[in-house]
């Protein structure tokens, strides 16, 4: 079995925090530091320009890419990293909707990330050739996928709800509708077993600030089928996609396979920080990770349940049709995270009634959980929400 | 005056180095150590999810945009950080053609920096509306300024002569065309007075591991003329460039102004060595930089003219004409910068024939130039760039 008492001492958690918000941005892994201060003084310091041969900032983007491959069933070569999840989203869907020339329409869900969205009707705006993203119930995803959609682009785990979509049932639907599917994994890589290519994903894209914990704003990734590498025409087409970038052009050339996904000059600090964070998975099986993690939902839904009457499971109740997040709703659920929060156990809230709760064995414990049930259920019990300094803030994340 | 031996002592250079890169990676300012520490233990590790607001990570990207706009004359607001360079380029371009929908040519020069053009061509291709990337030699621009114009985008200093394109001058002759004027400050933001205001520029992007010294792979940068602020879309509309990214809607709404140019998470280890570098610039003149760097390079193109006659100067000679770096020509171009990196001197190699030297008086000095000189000499009079040590290697940047 995966050593979790071995794997959460390889990170910083403040003293008297119950964690339980790793969904939205993992903690600081220990070696992060001392990698990040190596890279630093060494090679930015040390070897300065000579550090995109020496030290191999050029090779990281692929390098962390394969790193990230092997936690989601990607082969070798197919991911690469940079950027930021929005802009990965973008390319993924722009080379997709190429890919399907005679087809207008981008079938995607309400559970979907909002800039998800947000960038598939910046491009349909842009293209302006009468695309339509087409938003759908979750549950209505599977009936909608008719032989007018191009792609079929889904968030694998709902990020309020925790919902889980089945990937590999409707990737086959998508083909079978004649459709591409672009699958983004920003609430599954690292939180749950993941096959992009048993799937027959043809796209997929993610970030690495949450079950990753490579840190806020840590750079995204892609992964593109072996079948559409040599085909997937890059939208953003950046020097760094060049077949030769340092041959200087005047004129794009796409390089070979993933590397096309590359835009700009790599984010370094930042890699450096990410690559430290994934040497936390070493040993750890995602299997291991997925059953501890449901088994401390499970235990956090049955004790709220029984002592929080007032809170609604807005989550699925079956864990196979659930991610690692456990949500409740409540009308003063921006209140009561407030109070969670003062009383040292993290969640998030989501407009306008969730609250929201990350399990995430790597580093947070059954002991923990059933702290934080307790906490809850005082706060609950004695209506501490509902104090002027709760009721009276924002959060923004 | 500025004291360029104080501003010297902010920096890590290595024993024994001429660094005269500057113009490709900005050396370590010695602040970014501790800066970069700080953020990972006490803001990431201590603060976790809070650090979004209570470390102010939310609001970073346009608060070290005010602090790169005091150095390119842009009022406050008017800047925002984020992505790369030629993910800003391609933001700024679809935005400026969008606001000049009646027009379809992109007039360009084979001077810009192929990752501008290249993000020009990828952009044409998917608007597919007849647009037309022109690129003509860098002396023929202002005469390929007609009525066909959309916009004008160029690279203020040519990243392999160092030529400075006259930036008032142009943008006026473009508005008197009817086109909009984009300005790419990679190699201006930093080495020379730049005032985007004044020269009436309508959009500004540039880098800041060159000349600001915010490491590899440090996030760019975008202006926008309040005259288009509130007017220009978004191409890349993710949702923190939304006008409520936390109210999760599912349709975008642009934000205020500059705001709608954040497209995801912000990279929130990268900046805080970003701001570590700009604090360098406190105190610092930019008119000081301009005068010191001019008077470094008359020095190096007078020595290397006068003991190395094999080079040829690839660079205006005239200063006024000329950014902070200088370039020559030999055939063995690539042998020669690997000979002078072996010896301590380390400039950097442009296909086919050029090797540049940038001057950067922040921390490079008068008697490093005469040394670089003097092992530039020998190595001339030697022919020790012959060996095949360095006829073997390639660089990559």
């Amino acid at each position: 079995m995966t050593d979790f008492a071995a794997t959460r001492a390889l990170f910083h958690l403040p003293q008297g925090l119950i964690y339980m918000d790793g969904n939205s941005l993992g903690p600081l892994p220990l070696a992060a530091r001392r990698r990040v201060a190596a890279m630093l003084q060494e090679e930015w310091g040390g070897l300065l320009i000579r550090g995109w041969n020496e030290a191999g900032w050029m090779a990281e983007p692929r390098r962390l890419g394969d790193r990230i491959g092997r936690l989601i069933g990607a082969p070798q070569g197919s991911v690469i990293v940079g950027d930021t999840l929005s802009v990965k989203v973008f390319q993924a869907l722009a080379s997709a909707l190429e890919l399907r020339p005679d087809r207008r329409v981008i079938l995607s869900d309400s559970g979907n990330f909002p800039s998800d969205l947000y960038m598939a009707e910046g491009l349909v705006r842009m293209l302006d050739r009468g695309h339509q993203l087409r938003i759908v119930a979750p549950e209505a995803v599977e009936d909608a996928l008719d032989e007018s959609v191009a792609v079929l682009m889904l968030t694998e785990v709902d990020y309020r709800t925790g919902r889980l979509h089945d990937m590999r049932k409707l990737t086959r639907k998508a083909h079978a509708a004649g459709a591409l599917a672009i699958w983004d994994l920003a609430h599954s890589a690292g939180a749950l077993p993941v096959d992009v290519e048993t799937a027959d994903a043809d796209f997929a894209v993610g970030c690495t600030y949450k079950y990753l914990n490579g840190g806020p704003g840590a750079p995204a990734f892609i992964y593109v089928a072996g079948r559409h590498a040599a085909l997937a025409r890059p939208a953003l087409s950046g020097w760094l996609g060049h077949a030769e970038p340092f041959a200087f052009e005047l004129g794009y050339r796409a390089g070979a396979g993933i590397e096309r996904m590359r835009i700009g000059t790599p984010p370094v600090i930042a890699m450096a920080a990410l690559d430290a964070a994934l040497d936390v998975w070493d040993g750890v099986s995602i299997g291991h990770v997925r059953k501890a993690s449901t088994e401390l939902a499970e235990l956090f839904i049955a004790g709220v349940e029984t002592d929080c009457p007032e809170l609604r499971l807005a989550s699925p109740r079956d864990a196979v049709h659930r991610g690692s997040q456990v949500s409740f709703r409540h009308e003063q659920g921006l209140a009561i995270m407030q109070a969670l929060i003062a009383r040292g156990v993290i969640g998030d809230f989501r407009a306008p009634d969730t609250i929201r709760f990350g399990f995430t064995p790597l580093y947070l414990g059954r002991q923990e959980v059933l702290d934080a049930i307790a906490i809850l259920a005082e706060i609950m019990a004695s209506r501490a929400w509902n104090r002027p300094e709760f009721r009276r803030k924002a959060l923004v994340t």
